[in-house]
């Protein structure tokens, strides 16, 4: 029974545009689900750079160990997803299945087996349906195209209710390129690389060695910013191509070149939009929540506080009350393990100064939050008043519905 | 509205026999429930000992900021606790109102303030209404009497649904002595020092120095062991005190004193029995979750393991669906930052073996375990297979009536 679609969808998704040197789509391979795509490939020109960035679980999938020993080389073919089964924790025959799934694309597309990566979403521990999944490559490889970009936001949904793409167009050097991207994951979220599957594509022509440099610090400000449940996953990437295909550019040799930042810009926007996109999908939401930490020591200082109050059940819990309990936000502040001190501290809920000086203001009403607790857009900011250290993270109320789906989603 | 009692109180609740050199008793002060005591007291003979384990939280309440400071003197006469607020976050206010508290106290009782401990639990960030407070302490010095024991039990709750006691006889030198313990604690519950409070009394003749070298590692292995939601609570404390005014023993002047043992081992048995209280009160429990680890490459790691499995939302929702879902299992393994090696691994769920070798096991199947799942109390087992490293966490599963009451508790 599908999921109802979450209320906070965007109101109107992007049409993704053709990117040159890339061609994709999606198709029911059978693996898992019944009547819709789950097998979903983008296929890539000679010459295509990739950077990667993937989930540190020390029981991380074996598509994951494939990509981590492929990624080094930094070109890539193609990437193919199967929706529906993680293949972790599958022993060495998860390991052949990869392989086996590579080799089949390679073979199809005419390229080697380690310019394929691989990726898998879906319950862990199930042997995969690995001779339906290569019988179905030569189709997936005759199906892919250009103007593919809708099948593949949607092939590779698990308990996603909606398809999360972004796209932007972007200068460098005077020269217009385009970067396209999506992204799946609505549960098993919580940043530690990537957190969910995102596969990015610029018709830009970038060295992967640049396309690293990018990712890493922008990934780190988006898609790890982001927790639904502080379950990480095993399964986690976010892989970044460059086909260099499109509209002839200067030569960009460095991540720091002036005439990239516009483009860093662009990349960052669009992975942000995807990382908010998670959190507005994630399991039983209701509300997003974007929590600003600031006057923390430093970065990674603000980051954990903000983290400690995104993944507070007692805070999730309290705003799907429509309750600005900040007293469950000091609690969290308190059990981050980051320096705070009372009389320091400064928290406001949407855009109401709550407490200050070591307490609550006299002059605070609840009331006076009543509206913004009803609403689908929680703000909470928090200064810690040491120094001069930021982060914001994205998340969403725990609710009913997180434990529907969760208590219920394998059968 | 009262809860309605967790289907996993214990049966039978022990009586708690007096203690001698204890007096004890609960009042209702209207502090902020209607009908129900609120203001409980231990009181203490001169001489009687203290050992105590607080939160460790930054933003800690200001009874636990006061304690810190007494508890290294080793004395008390007594310990007040009022449930409904956690005067936490109340700035000077908050540090204020604690002092006059004991004021009132040490008055009523002929002592010194800093020989009397307070807590506090419940809101945070509501000034205490402290003036009904002092005024009501004579009462409850008067009223506090040796077989007070079943009113401290049931005076310190707050969205607790039955009340915590356990008790001990033990022989020290040949002479026996009583144990007497009480908890409260349902929701914000996560280890770091008691995550809760605990109030436990002996009447043996202890130096503080020897209960004080008890209480740390034999909390570290029960209440520290227990996690409801992962949120540490800003008021948590185990408070132990011997009065002395049991039989005469043998002195005793160190904690590894062998004529020791018993007692600690009894000591360990009433904090573990009121842990594993606490996890049954967890907040919409409906099943009891026990994880061991072993083979972890130390205690520590296996806990840390242990803990990651029992604060995982997804392990937890499973559990509640009654799904022996183990792949969550490896996932909360896997995000704990801990060593695991794939092909080491063995995950056992009610004492069946459901993957090892590194995937799962071929003759596996699920209707196995569906009695097991159905019932109140699963046990999950961990196997890492590096070292000799053990740890035991209790936890429930995470239902919709955490959800119920923590979207509403404030209301």
């Amino acid at each position: 029974m599908p999921l109802p679609v979450s209320p906070l969808a965007p109101e109107k998704q992007p049409e993704l545009p053709p990117i040159a040197g890339c061609r994709c789509g999606a198709i029911a391979a059978g693996l898992r689900y019944k009547g819709r795509n789950d097998l979903t490939m983008l296929a890539f020109a000679p010459g295509t750079t990739v950077a990667g960035v993937q989930t540190t679980s020390t029981t991380a999938g074996a598509p994951v160990v494939w990509n981590a020993k492929r990624l080094p080389g930094g070109t890539a073919r193609a990437v193919i997803v199967n929706a529906g089964n993680a293949n972790v924790f599958n022993g060495e025959r998860g390991e052949r299945d990869v392989a086996a799934t590579a080799a089949a694309v390679a073979e199809a597309l005419g390229c080697a087996a380690e310019e394929v990566l691989v990726a898998s979403t879906g319950v862990i521990g199930e042997p995969m349906p690995i001779d339906r999944l290569c019988a179905a490559v030569p189709e997936l490889v005759a199906h892919v195209r250009d103007d593919g970009w809708p099948e593949v936001a949607a092939g590779i949904m698990t308990t996603d209710t909606f398809e999360k793409r972004a796209t932007a167009r972007v200068a460098i050097g005077g020269v217009e390129v385009t970067i396209n991207g999506v992204a799946k994951g609505s549960g098993m979220i919580a940043p530690n690389m990537a957190t969910m599957l995102s596969y990015v594509v610029t018709d830009a022509r970038l060295p992967a060695t640049v396309l690293r440099d990018l990712l890493g610090p922008i990934a780190d400000r988006t898609f790890n910013c982001v927790t639904v449940d502080s379950d990480m996953s095993t399964s986690d990437m976010c892989l970044l191509f460059a086909t260099g295909m499109g509209p002839a550019h200067r030569a960009v040799e460095r991540a720091d070149d002036p005439a990239l930042a516009g483009f860093a810009a662009a990349l960052e926007d669009v992975l942000r939009d995807l990382a908010i996109q998670i959190a507005r999908d994630g399991e039983g939401a209701q509300k997003l929540i974007t929590i600003d930490v600031t006057g923390a020591e430093d970065g990674r200082a603000a980051r954990t506080v903000a983290l400690a109050i995104g993944n507070s059940p007692l805070v999730k819990t309290a705003i799907a009350g429509e309750d600005a309990n900040w007293g469950r936000i000091v609690m969290a502040i308190g059990k981050s393990g980051e320096r705070a001190e009372r009389n320091r501290l400064r928290v406001r809920v949407g855009g109401v100064t709550i407490a200050e000086d070591g307490s609550r203001r006299p002059d605070y009403r609840e009331a006076d939050l009543g509206d913004h607790m009803k609403g689908r857009d929680i703000r909470i900011e928090v200064d810690l008043g040491l120094g001069e250290g930021r982060a914001r993270v994205w998340t969403c109320d725990l609710t009913h519905g997180y434990i529907d789906i969760n208590a219920d989603y394998r059968s």
